[in-house]
């Protein structure tokens, strides 16, 4: 339990496209001088930068001392955060480090990837075990398939029952000015007719590869109202592992850092499940939304498809998800996403998601899986 | 500057080698297991570990989980930070906030790197900027060389000005029974004589490319006498940033993020330079070694070398460095350098630093710094 409460003081989002013009460096510091200029000010004392795929993709390590440079706030603080897919909430947290541990007073958390540079299928898959799992060929890609294999099987329940999670998200994107997939109409039989990419997996249960960046900035909630008029604090963060490899674990169907960083959140803010207003899930695969609303409880194992063929996704529903469109509709530029998603969590808690505004919303759940979910990230926001 | 005093409980070390018949994954468990050890603890709140190359050399990422899981810790808080060379020390600082913030009572910080597999130079190169300086060949070998040349003939000092450097790490080294050069003697003539590897940059003026891990405990101050009879104080953690490329600053051999995060962690310790009893530099190549003197304040700009010439740096000297091998001669596996520091520099204020003791040691000085001195970390320690 942190010591010191921390708060969300200003928030900065790239429009999220599939190939941008803007280097890597430009889009974590025009995310980063947005989120500044939201919070009113000119220099923070800390930049935690989060980004997947650099190494490969442009050739580039040390980008959080980059993208302070190109920000013009060389001599920060500057710091990279990394947990595979799960990266950007990584750099959430090590920035909420920072200011509970009052080492600094202003922290910026920027994820940023570009993902049109290269091939970043490969890239991603050293998420999974390199030595034990890519040799065999395992992507995320594939390694979610499987899940959902599994899944079909175990529970007997036909390809249909995931349909809504894409239908919900791009239905909800459609009102994200800053979503990838803004202009898209998706239906059901759009996404049962995509391609397979990986059976049963099909081209609308994956989240889309593109380019984007998005940060916060983080200030003592003591102090939160001299940046924000409408601060957003922060109730809980908590990370846990798992077994790294699916096949190490008892249940390959069961998230058990999902359920064990979830617990440790809600103990620590002190509040229940059915206290959150909306879910911002990380739904790179409509497997792992399913299987991610059952680890936090809101279904039992084999049901969580439930929630979305009975329409609880919704943004009036019991547990909404992907209000902006989630990582399926809005885009998954990887370390930026658990900053977007903070953000849009911002947007809602403040009453400022327009057409997608969840109604009543007081408090927020993120989380944020890295690989296959051998490492899982939550976090609580509330105003 | 932290509300909640960290202390350091335990420690452990991997001996160095050329090459290690162990994986990653297992260098990484074991340095783990042997601080917990040390600790006294089965358990911990969090792991964060710091890794350089292994996105290319072992192609995997995701490290922090993997490691936890090797180290029989699945379910255990774990992420990875980076920093580029100074990536141990971001691990520590990461371990530090852990603590300090309240969010963990015992944290680990583990540093890893395997770099006998693969080729190690051209992935270190992506700590310079790949699109304006890797496109010209530059590698972090022949950065650190122009700036040797652009010294000498600044200040007009031969290059003998800086063998010292190099004798004084092997003459330490051999104390100690973990470092990749314990049997080997080093004399002046034997730099002088060495292999010029980038002009005027010789082969002993270079760290060596091995393997390693290293890894401490941190736990809060007023709770550290339940694990360790002698505990170590964290004093100051700090992180400066300068202009990401050389290029950019006014002066190529001024380390301004040396002196920036030096001069914030005196301020925040409360003490002054000549407070400190031993310095562990970043010594991977003799130039940085000087340039960090001077930007700490030991010397004025092109007086550096002195410190050595006049063997200022040795054991009973004004500032010893490198006291028990230093990156030269203890070895410079990436990721773990800044931890074997840490270790190094707990066994030095608890004086079990044997024949390598610097007398009435009580306040140490660690700086790590990444890439062309784009960041650089500095940590104070005292008992």
């Amino acid at each position: 339990m942190s010591i010191r409460p921390v708060s969300i003081v200003g928030i900065g989002q790239v429009e999220v496209v599939k190939a941008s013009p803007k280097r890597l460096r430009e889009l974590g510091a025009m995310a980063t001088r947005l989120a500044m200029a939201d919070a009113g000010v000119e220099q923070v004392d800390a930049l935690f930068a989060g980004n997947m795929l650099s190494d490969e993709l442009q050739g580039q390590k040390h980008v959080a001392a980059l993208i302070a440079d190109q920000a013009g706030l060389a001599g920060v603080e500057a710091l990279e955060v990394k947990a595979a897919t799960a990266t950007g909430a990584a750099a959430l947290r090590m920035a909420y480090f920072a200011v509970a541990s009052g080492e600094a007073d202003l922290a910026i958390a920027v994820g940023v990837e570009k993902m049109s540079e290269g091939v970043p299928t490969p890239a991603m898959a050293k998420a999974l075990d390199a030595e034990y799992e890519l040799p065999q060929g395992a992507t995320l890609i594939s390694r979610n398939a499987e899940l959902m294999r599994l899944y079909l099987e175990r529970y007997q329940v036909p390809e249909e029952a995931f349909v809504n999670f894409a239908v919900n998200a791009h239905r909800n994107a459609r009102h994200n000015p800053l979503a990838l997939f803004r202009n898209k109409r998706v239906t059901a039989r759009d996404v049962l007719a995509s391609r397979l990419i990986s059976p049963p997996l099909r081209l609308l249960d994956c989240a889309p590869i593109c380019d984007g960046a998005a940060a916060v900035i983080l200030a003592p909630r003591s102090e939160a109202r001299a940046y924000s008029d409408q601060p957003v604090h922060i109730l809980a963060s908590s990370v846990a592992t798992d077994r790294f490899r699916v096949q190490d674990r008892q249940d390959p169907l069961w998230l058990e850092a999902a359920y064990l960083s979830a617990q440790a959140a809600f103990r620590r803010a002190n509040i229940h499940r059915n206290d959150v207003s909306l879910f911002e899930a990380h739904d790179a695969f409509s497997i792992m939304t399913c299987l991610l609303l059952e680890a936090v409880g809101y279904a039992k194992p084999g049901q969580g498809w439930r929630l979305a063929a009975d329409d609880e996704i919704r943004l009036r529903g019991r547990v909404p998800i992907s209000t902006l469109g989630g990582l399926k509709a809005r885009g998954h530029p990887i370390g930026a996403t658990a900053l977007y998603q903070t953000c849009e969590i911002v947007l809602q808690l403040t009453e400022r998601a327009g057409k997608s505004q969840v109604p009543n919303a007081s408090i927020a759940m993120l989380q944020s899986v890295g690989g296959a979910a051998s490492t899982v990230l939550t976090h609580l926001f509330g105003v």
